[in-house]
């Protein structure tokens, strides 16, 4: 929640060299010509038909190129609508034969959760460079299969962190990074939605959980990005009131401790029954935060420090976070550099999110390690 | 955090009909004379003289008779700026002197923590009514004497949880009962400031502890009173840097969660590094906050549901926190009633704060049980 008094821009200065700070590298020399990587859609369902697919055409170094899906009415019908010929759209099937397409340079695979290793692991093998969903897979010995398939291949591996894009999230670990909170030791993350019945969420051999492995990974990788710290220890209480049945066989909340060297804390929170969407980090000299925080537009962001609260407000930039993670992986692809979500990131959440189950069903705190 | 987009006042019909509903029962019958019951205010401490006695003159049960110090220049000082005869002044060597002074009905303990139970249990062996600052106690062994000592004496004892008077706090409460926000499912609230050093709050000895036993104590309450459910498990952990001379024998965070019957979770936060000051409930429908939340004064209340976050304005209130509590307290010792905030409120907080501090020295969940 927030003050409303005292609200005022305060994108100047130093703050305005922070954001340009933070661009990601893109590993593409400003001299390249602009030539356009292209990406083939593993997976037609609501996030990458109306998020992904619509953002390609505004890239300037990648474009799409092909379809995956296992519904031949879906082929048909973004196959028509984005121009792709027959000849680039693929079933399950013939997954495999993207090998044999060198207009796909990038395989986004936007499938349920137990599905990424699979079919990320395949494209890697096709010889492609892989942009996967988050949660990267089901389990941390999935994920490393996927680091290995990739490396093996000489290929890119990258997880659809598009909050690592999102310009105040972007502005936000910049001034904790300038000090302007001072000694980070609280962050607070807060994430979740009710969940609509019969959907593929709430089904465990597709979805690998609950919430945690859907939006409660918001509030994880958070508390990391802010703190830019790994977590040496974990507790995690979960409620599910079994009776719902949407609850059958994934959890609906889980809230999770961490705790991190410097001595920061995190708590956070992932629900199915409730709405959330915030993220705070408090330091000694004051405080940052965001909510609406991680969803697709409409983000804010406010400060407090030296007793004033203040809503941020940043000029839009010239690519939004979809666009944006678009481009990025194809220019490490381009480049050969590490995307800055690589397999590793998404490796370091599963491991904490195992640890989180872990602690929730043994009911103790679990020490986890470094990757 | 809050959102700024559309605010405005939401208190209209059934808003104003609970707040109403939510004045405390004082226990006084309508047509009863206006007498006022004589305060003795016992430590001069900077709360003492700044926030409660500046505010009996405003009492409508309640005034102001005596005070007690060990501090002749205070006593000199307060005694003469509040019309206070010497008759009436005490030092701690004649305070048991008290029992013999018709004038004072009720004692206000604003002792460091670890001398409340001492000063209170006098106050009930001297005949007189006990209204005790909060951290109750420094242990539950010390709360529980303490109500065996107003019992005995047949007189009350209430614990000054102010928030329990406070507009907006009461206005929350009765959101949350009406059904607003549906379910209650996640409790959040952090407190906190930046601890000057050398004060008796960091010398363990007086206080009992660090931030848990002082600013913590709300966000513990808050989740109580907010849920009105008794927790059943709690887990802790500390984040304490011991190089820091302010805390070589305090903590200074302690960050918490805990579980209550209905399957809500709460999440809290106490520092003595960072400030912070507020709560939210969040339910299946909605949601109700405050920021600032628990301070003398400036509180700011927001709620969201269906989408839309709106700022919520109450009329000022005819008595504020301070008057409301000091009169609350008269009259129940008038009227025979129990305090909303008794003894046994105290008590279940000191439970809990035990559990806490043993969960984190443990690192493990502990069990609570019912008072």
């Amino acid at each position: 929640m927030g003050e409303g008094q005292s609200r005022r821009e305060i994108l100047a200065g130093s703050s305005a060299a922070l954001l340009t700070a933070a661009l990601p590298a893109c590993g593409r020399a400003q001299e390249a010509p602009k030539r356009k990587l292209g990406y083939a859609i593993v997976g037609l369902g609501s996030y990458a038909t109306r998020q992904i697919m619509p953002r390609l055409k505004d890239c300037e170094s990648a474009k799409l190129v092909a379809l995956v899906s296992g519904t031949p009415e879906k082929l048909e019908r973004f196959g028509s609508e984005y121009g792709i010929p027959k000849t680039h759209r693929y079933s399950y099937a013939n997954y495999d034969r993207i090998r044999d397409n060198p207009d796909i340079d990038i395989v986004y695979v936007v499938l349920p959760n137990s599905l990424h290793a699979e079919y990320a692991i395949r494209a890697s093998q096709a010889g492609k460079h892989v942009l996967c969903e988050k949660p990267m897979a089901v389990s941390s010995a999935e994920c490393e299969a996927m680091i290995a398939a990739a490396k093996k291949a000489g290929k890119k591996l990258m997880i659809g962190y598009r909050c690592h894009f999102e310009t105040y999230n972007r502005h936000g670990i910049e001034l904790i990074k300038s000090g302007f909170i001072g000694t980070p030791k609280l962050i607070t993350s807060e994430h979740g939605f009710n969940a609509q019945p019969n959907q593929w969420r709430l089904d465990r051999p597709l979805s690998g959980g609950g919430s945690m492995m859907d939006i409660g990974i918001y509030s994880l990788n958070a508390a990391r990005y802010l703190t830019r710290e790994e977590p040496f220890e974990v507790y995690a209480m979960e409620s599910t009131d079994k009776s719902d049945p949407r609850f059958r066989n994934v959890e609906d909340r889980i809230d999770w401790q961490i705790r991190f060297p410097s001595g920061a804390l995190a708590m956070c929170a992932s629900s199915y029954s409730s709405n959330h969407n915030n993220w705070r980090a408090t330091g000694t000299e004051g405080w940052v935060g965001m909510e609406p925080a991680t969803g697709y537009e409409g983000h804010q962001m406010w400060t407090r420090k030296q007793g004033r609260t203040e809503q941020v407000a940043l000029p839009a930039p010239a690519k939004n976070q979809f666009v944006a993670q678009l481009d990025h992986m194809a220019e490490c692809a381009m480049g050969g550099r590490e995307p800055i979500v690589s397999g590793e990131e998404g490796l370091r959440d599963m491991r904490l999110i195992e640890a989180i189950y872990r602690s929730a069903r043994e009911n103790k705190p679990i020490r986890v390690g470094g990757a």
